[in-house]
């Protein structure tokens, strides 16, 4: 693993940063310091769904297996990264066929769209790129292992939470609120890992991207 | 990356998990529920030095640099899990130099303990085995990038933090909070990310031990 170009492509976690529909307060406070105490020390409160996160089944399937129960080798392996940055609203199926040659079964594909343009920093944007329901069924029935995209949430405006559940039920890993504007389009080995936190729907993550 | 062996090594998170000096307090909670909200959501609160986590050179040097600073190559790299199951309180240079032609430059050493034979539970065990000023010298002249450890702290007993100034100062990542119980000793790749928060001297992590 010597040689290999890292990119980072997690959102930064700071007490500024979007949350999704500004709902999450994030916390990060210094706990002590130098002045004081002589070192520096850290706290941080956090939605489960700040930043890159891993979705488990367990948010919106009851039972579902959780976080702690996901299977870390479909975060830790080929990755394409696909270049969605002329969709205006939703990726659908239509979308990412044209690629379909490309897309192969156990991969992880991670979607750069326009989102990765706005500031991390910024008020939530309800209007970003997403998902469909029929670009999810697609990579389902391509048994991709997982998906990743560049917003706070791969899907909005339907309560049932389809694109989420078709994912889920496929077994494809969801990975949100990564960060691709430096990125381009193409192979990589993906590197994600959630914090290893035991009995709930999602973790926090660190992703990177490998390239020999 | 397919057909790899992945082992977590990763302090599971949890309101009950053991904290260094029992002082942090963790908290795990339900925000949304299934029957109230239709889908499950969480929240985590906890200390920048919790369970698994990496400590950046700002914990204990002033200006050192930061948590976002890390140069994750260093955590992604070929490692060596030392046996120090021997050792009743101090991980020391006589220690480690029997294993001198095994530690090259660059690699990760991980030192597996009875630390490791702890609940992940329990109350702080104040006498755990720790790596001594000797020891972190001989790892910062060997040249290596990270050292990690089956405890919540690499060091104790000395207000001045002199194996943490010595692999700070000698460029040493420094990995706490490791659970290695179930991990034979011998050579593997290390794949630790810590999360990305910005301006703090630590973060949790996920660590994996991968090997083909």
């Amino acid at each position: 693993m010597n040689g290999m170009e890292i990119i980072d492509i997690s959102w930064p976690i700071s007490a500024d940063m979007t949350t999704y529909k500004n709902r999450s307060e994030v916390s990060v406070q210094e706990t002590r310091t130098f002045e004081r105490d002589g070192w520096r020390e850290s706290a941080i409160a956090l939605g489960c769904h700040t930043g890159t996160h891993i979705d488990a089944p367990a948010h919106f399937i009851k039972n579902g297996h959780l976080i702690h129960q996901t299977n870390l080798s479909a975060l830790l392996r080929p990755c394409l990264v696909l270049d969605m940055t002329h969709v205006t609203n939703a990726i659908s199926r239509a979308d990412i066929a044209p690629h379909a040659q490309d897309i192969h079964p156990g991969e992880a594909i991670l979607f750069k769209t326009t989102n990765s343009a706005l500031p991390a920093t910024q008020d939530f944007e309800p209007a970003f790129v997403y998902l469909d329901e029929s670009g999810a069924r697609y990579l389902a029935e391509k048994k991709i292992a997982a998906v990743g995209i560049d917003y706070l949430g791969i899907e909005r405006g339907n309560p049932q939470h389809p694109t989420h559940i078709a994912l889920m039920e496929g077994g494809v890993i969801i990975i949100e609120g990564l960060r691709l504007g430096h990125v381009r389009a193409g192979r990589y080995n993906l590197i994600c890992l959630p914090l290893n936190i035991l009995g709930v729907e999602a973790a926090p993550a660190r992703a990177v991207l490998v390239r020999e």
